[in-house]
């Protein structure tokens, strides 16, 4: 029996690829600090579940393929709020972010097309744009540029005869990095010239720190044509297994055929959608106290991490995750050492390594993701653990 | 901007695009029995939603991607009752059965690869099969030989160098048709022969009629490297809403491959995978009662349905769909005349047209699928509105 050339071509999980070596770490009685999973330690608000206990349908049915009518409002009602203005035919209710992109990617490419990403990326995009037969085309950055790409120049080098679309993270997964306004117009114009969609994965918009406004590539009313905005309660309200994801999309031509797939895999889950829209009535103030927290987890990394000579690093403006460089040869070695043969009072500290983010075989050797989803005091001695892992490591 | 080759070949959903006619309907005051989807209106047990409420961790994280293993213990022990021994790594959790069948196909699918389905189908395979880049193959069954296709000659006929597996639906939407043991022996040998994968959509294993036994193609160890199960908690415990289902597998070479689609797209929701857990420690009784209400249903439905002059059906030994032709020329027809013109005492009826449900053009066009999913006396009613309606529009 066969295998598709497709699934032969995805990789596992480069963040959950290492995860065998932290349980037997685990096992031994090693206390492991997980940085590589962007899986917040943060309360999901009660809302979530007081909405859910509270359903009391005798059936739980269907919804419909594009998403319950509650859950659309409430989402309607989220964005008024940043003046943007949206209609029920404008979303489509995704399970999580994840299948919004597989989605968008199945809808718009064809074996041989690309998206160009910036890189590092996302790693699971990969396997979205293999899924649908197509592939992503990176846009190289680096750390010592604090992994910057909004240029016309980057941009439009990328650009080949088989590119279908930008894919733009903001604020990035796993760089931090936040686009500002200019260059989300940039970005448009450029899509515009060549043809191009826009996909915006915004899944962190809230998360933008030293007093960036809270964008969305919706708030280009001339594009919105070709903008495809991923969002998701995952990351906004701490609610990863709630699995509800959105397309928002002004373009009835893209919303129309998303909608086949759509239809063909039913609905997203019933009682989650209640749960979902529960979150969207949130005040202001929740997301105020969240970006807070964010903000000072992310002062408390940087912090930690300019103690370690050699690192390279940007201070990232958004986001929970930062990429940086570190003083190692290999970083899987190294994060294997972590695993397996450091510790310090019985402590270690695991990250994502960011080769796996890259698309560009080479790259990323020497590079790691954090994501600080951990109160302060555990995301200081966690970066202590990298330094002084370092420290041991090399001496080795 | 382009849309995907794969997208423009899909269609929308036959079972829900005359759903506006019937709004409309319904708006104007006319009360509409609807056969036309899967939804049951049979109450979701209790222990679903008490086993959701009485879950009480403060953050709602991601689950492991191949499901909770509080879920996979529950579905190992159902399958015990059956003889069935699986393990937890034989065991995928997805959203729904839809996923399931998806992530099969991009699984063992290249572009240009065909899967065996009898037709009339479930119609939504031809989505899942055009998001792998892939095509359904049809075995043409007819309504006058009870839509039977389990023989060598016919599945042997429709096998070409393409074929990368026979899909099996049993008991079987929409036609009802329930294969035996030893036509599934009969498939998996064939398949061996021809090195093909078996996809055995088994969703509704438990509506099997008639003192049949219920039965799976896990049952045959002998060809347990080649059989995909899929499974769901839809509708054997009215609970589509969920969409919480399942890939069955033993061979591990093919459930490593999906397990990468399965960490792209992170995990199925949490709660619900805690309430479809509490759904399998449901007693045998359960199975029992359900099984006696479908069949009692379809005793009804097809006590009626032979009360119409012309009609072409056999009974079906399963699931809870019947197929069926008409004494009409054209079923679209005649559905949006039962939908726009017809009533009787502010009463109409709604079914499936079944030419959505073949692949072969032209087949299938003076053909219904009904879906016995309301009360007796509903289906009674209802089945009595398409003889009248037949009535009134042959005379027209």
């Amino acid at each position: 029996m066969n295998l598709s050339s497709k699934v032969q071509s995805m990789q596992y999980s480069p963040i959950r690829r290492f995860n065998k070596f932290a349980i037997e770490a685990e096992e031994k009685g090693k206390k492991v600090y997980h940085l590589n999973i962007g899986q917040p330690d943060i309360e999901t608000p009660a809302c979530y579940m007081d909405a859910i206990r509270a359903f009391d349908e005798k059936v739980i049915a269907y919804a419909e393929s594009g998403g319950m009518n509650v859950l659309h409002d409430a989402v309607i009602s989220y964005f008024k709020r940043l003046d943007i203005e949206l209609e029920r035919k404008n979303i489509l209710v995704t399970n999580g972010g994840s299948e919004a992109l597989s989605m968008i990617f199945t809808t718009i490419l064809d074996p041989g097309d690309n998206v160009l990403v910036a890189e590092p990326f996302y790693t699971n995009y990969t396997t979205f744009a293999a899924q649908a037969g197509g592939v992503i085309k990176p846009i190289t950055t680096v750390a010592e540029d604090g992994y910057h790409y909004a240029t016309r120049e980057k941009i439009e080098a990328a650009i080949d005869d088989r590119t279908r679309a930008i894919c733009c993270i903001t604020p990035g997964n796993p760089t931090g990095n936040v686009l500002t306004l200019d260059e989300m117009k940039l970005i448009c114009e450029i899509a515009k010239e060549h043809d191009l969609w826009i996909i915006a994965d915004e899944v962190y918009r809230e998360f933008a720190y030293d007093g960036r406004e809270v964008t969305s590539f919706l708030m280009l009313p001339e594009y919105a044509d070709r903008v495809l905005v991923v969002d998701s309660v995952s990351k906004r309200f701490s609610a990863c297994g709630a699995r509800i994801g959105f397309i928002l999309s002004k373009s009835d031509l893209f919303m129309d055929s998303a909608m086949k797939i759509a239809q063909g895999r039913l609905c997203s889950p019933t009682v989650d959608q209640v749960g979902a829209a529960a979150l969207y009535t949130l005040p202001q103030s929740y997301y105020d106290e969240m970006k807070a927290e964010y903000e000072g987890r992310r002062n408390v990394v940087y912090e930690e991490l300019m103690k370690i000579p050699g690192v390279v690093c940007r201070k990232p403006g958004g986001a929970f995750y930062m990429t940086a460089k570190l003083p190692v040869e290999n970083i899987e070695d190294f994060l294997m050492f972590l695993l397996t043969e450091f510790d310090d009072n019985g402590e270690t500290v695991m990250f994502a390594p960011a080769e796996g983010f890259y698309a560009t075989p080479g790259l990323g050797r020497d590079e790691m993701r954090i994501a600080y989803v951990l109160k302060q005091e555990d995301l200081r001695r966690a970066v202590e653990l990298i330094r002084l892992g370092i420290e041991a490591f090399n001496k080795k």
